[in-house]
């Protein structure tokens, strides 16, 4: 195959060449020249953490594939893969460290035991709203840390969605004190996890294929999933009386697109440059996606299916707070380079919230004035 | 030029036929040749509404320029122009319109002489944040009303950066009551300055090189420009004691792109997408560079410059806020196109924040907590 492409290739060079001195050489002739002799086709395969169609993140990385897909004109064609297709949806990170699939699309803290710095990288409890975060990755210094953590596995990462600030989940008690997250069983993975139970709650880890069930036998209390646009395709309003907001433990989930090192080193330097801004564009695509699908699915919950909202009390949010700065401390305390993370996460956080004060909150709350 | 094109294009399919013959005509010599056959080299010029490397707005222009000529590998360059290097700033729309330049770089609030609706795309009072104002645009039905509001002009616009929530301007004395508005001055174009009529101020409009002496000699008795970033750049805390916050006149302003539709209809669809995907990369962009870098701004005017920050008070802005729906109401009576795109503006407003309540603004304000 690649000595077939050479040939082409060389082919191509030689019969330009014959353009050229057809042409006489000009300018305009020279520079179309430059192009052609550097077209290949390469064929790539995407594996996502995500069932088929998965709305809004799935979908989104269909609509990464598509859009490398064609802005390269079929130059570098993406096939994807939903979980279990080709990997199972927590072996993403190392079907794409090896080269089965040259690309990935999922969620930072799935590798948490891998990597675990990787889990400011994706849903930190009290951490960035998607705004803040996009700035930290990308203006912040938190994306050369990134790639940094994930260079030993022959990795590239970027950030490919972001769902905006998540719902607090689904309780079928109210949560009216502290003391209501006693021995409260609730499906919460990764860092909210560990806030959790540093209030006395018990986190449980479960399947998105068996939430449902669990929630409505009572095996589990609560449970969180995304927000109003995917809670309600999931029917959690059937099993689940009261939906709980803010999303403390998610406030600005970003996806991310995870790259082979050698598949991606390999393209030619428009290509590389098409697929960083494809994944940028698929990255703001799915945070404008469910700030404008959210209202019309939550109306729905409460006017359709009388579900019952509710805003965590003060207190509760006070001390998931407290417990939140405490878990990240101590993730930031287990190795060298969380710390390292760590101190870049939180020094950009105390100087972006102090801006966000006079900015974003002041003009939020600003407009709600009667 | 063209006839020259068309023999390069002629010459190329005629001699990649050859190649097919050589190769046997295997699939990847098709694919290859395939691409071959359409490639074009393009110049565009940009024409821009700013000072040459104007911070974050120009630069922004700049950095798309750069990014459509380098993922187009050079089949499509684009040379940028500031702010009267080709045509005046307030000229762009016009020379993009009859093609002098095939693109612009600027804000849509500069044609409201020419097209009043185009005053919702850029900076409304009490209007979208950033966030909201993409997804508007993206999945609100936003972007498809401001093309139809540009065809009669051979235009399409795209929206091309994004401040974030501005400040709410530099004053020499304090804003009280509603009362310190009468018979103000204040430097205060567009929207803003109609509605800071309705409260008893004078807008007035100055070019950016004349604000600062303005200030100054205190011909003019305030004025707003962008956020810490710019403002400390423009020296504008050596003319103002007092810096106000939030900025209600401009709490998400959007930048634009502005395309020729013949030159963009006539590029390959692969570069069109390069195109919109790189536009859409450089809306990205802006916000986070302005995200990450106006604290440390900030933190100069305050603590090297003395700068004292103030909030307007509540009766201030609720005044504000009530004279602003009556500007935008105004607006939209005058036209049957503003009409049109108010109701989308308003219908979608109204449904995203009654989201961000329980999301982006309970978090935001939760998280202040202690």
């Amino acid at each position: 195959m690649d000595v077939a492409k050479n040939l082409v290739r060389g082919l191509l060079i030689a019969a330009t060449s014959v353009i050229l001195v057809a042409c006489g050489g000009s300018e305009e002739a020279k520079k179309t020249v430059k192009s052609e002799s550097k077209v290949d086709v390469i064929h790539w395969k995407m594996v996502t953490t995500w069932p088929k169609n998965f709305p809004g993140l799935g979908t989104g990385a269909e609509g990464l594939a598509k859009s490398i897909t064609e802005m390269s004109n079929g130059r570098l064609t993406v096939k994807v893969y939903a979980a279990g297709e080709l990997v199972p949806a927590l072996e993403v990170f190392d079907a794409v460290s090896r080269g089965t699939a040259q690309m990935g699309h999922g969620g930072a803290f799935y590798w948490k035991g891998k990597v675990p710095a990787s889990q400011f990288f994706s849903a930190v409890p009290f951490g960035f709203t998607a705004q803040e975060m996009n700035s930290w990755l990308h203006y912040g210094g938190g994306l050369p840390l990134w790639e940094e953590i994930y260079a030993p596995f022959n990795l590239i990462p970027m950030a490919a969605g972001n769902t905006g600030v998540q719902m607090g989940g689904w309780f079928n008690k109210e949560i009216n004190s502290l003391e209501d997250f006693k021995g409260l069983k609730m499906r919460l993975p990764g860092l909210g996890g560990e806030v959790l139970k540093k209030v006395g709650g018990i986190p449980v880890n479960l399947p998105g294929g068996e939430i449902f069930t669990s929630l409505q036998t009572g095996a589990i209390d609560a449970t969180e999933w995304v927000g109003p646009y995917n809670d309600l395709a999931f029917g959690l309003y059937k099993a689940a009386k009261y939906n709980y907001f803010p999303g403390w433990h998610e406030p600005g989930s970003t996806m991310e697109a995870l790259y082979n090192k050698e598949a991606f080193d390999a393209l030619p330097k428009d290509l590389q440059l098409i697929v960083r801004a494809a994944t940028r564009q698929a990255n703001a695509v799915m945070l404008d996606e469910f700030t404008a699908r959210n209202n019309a699915a939550l109306e729905t919950l409460v006017n359709d299916h009388q579900v019952i909202l509710k805003r965590f009390p003060d207190e509760v949010l006070s001390a998931l707070k407290k417990a939140s700065i405490e878990t990240l401390e101590e993730v930031a305390a287990a190795d060298p380079m969380s710390q390292k993370v760590y101190d870049s996460f939180s020094a950009f956080n105390r100087k972006v919230r102090a801006w966000h004060q006079v900015s974003e909150r002041a003009y939020i709350n600003a407009r709600e004035l009667n």
